[in-house]
């Protein structure tokens, strides 16, 4: 893998509003502090994208407080952000042509929330070509209801959808497992 | 929704094959066959996908029979046709440009596979603006294992999947209500 660059998702407070419902993975914000630690110091590429909803009623629109980005991700003085409104961090923004253009050919993929921006974001990246490791335990999302009406775990929503990805998208790897990637290099 | 065009993903013999293992869902063919008789007896547009491999072994490639359209899903002459080899029907392809010239805003999607193929095509159709509606019973997908080697029924992959699709990147709907569009023009 070459210069793989650490892309963190929606990491925003948002995220912590009670309207989402239970959440699986307590630890996400934990583990994507020690994968953006460990990619500072090795002066690895970093790249930061947040949801801007265009539904003035969502935790995640501008106007609000929780458009911020949690204080366990928050970007550095030149670390490049990318606004998007929809789910994929690849649909109305630059992000392609800046990874073409850096020559950024592989992603570590971490953020906010596994089965609707970060899988469509790994769906689209591993697409368009990139080399994409997804990390299990820095990712995490809510409970949903099924088309029947029956409830599903947040934890289930997250196991499944990791399975969809695994393999076809990406390769899903934990947090240890993609330290151990910058000491490849 | 405007003019809705059914948008078939997949819908190949090389899904035949035993290797993807068990399946859900074998209504599925039976329910994309019902949906395209009424789109043609309506006089709707259609649009065929089919996956061509860039793997030689794998049953969908284009020297493999399984390459080849089921016979439910045979286009007739005159309803295009687009090649992709990547799970999503536009990326590498020129459905989007065709969808925004013909002014086709609504898509119904039904095919193989509901977590990869199907499933990527629905995200990113509604991440572009597409008003999509997915067929639950008009899409099957296979048995998967989860990252911890746990093996995950393909009911249970389709039943979850459509849950992170259900809502935010389209409304899914049965056989039976997606033929009532067809009556609401």
């Amino acid at each position: 893998m070459h210069k793989p660059a650490l892309l963190l998702i929606d990491v925003q407070k948002g995220f912590d509003s009670p309207a989402w419902g239970q959440r699986n993975n307590p630890d996400a914000e934990s583990n994507i502090k020690r994968l953006l630690d460990a990619w500072r110091k090795h002066d690895r590429p970093i790249i930061h994208v947040k949801h801007c909803s265009v539904s003035p009623k969502s935790p995640l629109h501008p106007d609000q407080p929780g458009n911020d980005f949690k204080d366990e991700a928050s970007p550095l003085s030149g670390e490049p952000e990318f606004s998007k409104t929809v789910n994929s961090a690849f649909i109305g923004t630059g992000l392609e042509d800046y990874l073409r253009e850096k020559d950024l050919n592989a992603l570590v993929i971490v953020g906010l929330t596994t089965d609707h921006c970060v899988s469509t974001s790994t769906r689209m990246a591993g697409n368009l070509g990139f080399d994409v490791t997804l990390v299990s335990d820095a990712t995490a999302t809510f409970e949903r209801t099924d088309t029947d009406g029956v409830h599903i775990s947040a934890e289930e929503m997250h196991r499944v959808n990791l399975a969809s990805l695994n393999g076809e998208f990406c390769v899903v790897k934990s947090t240890t497992e993609t330290l151990e990637l910058l000491d490849e290099k």
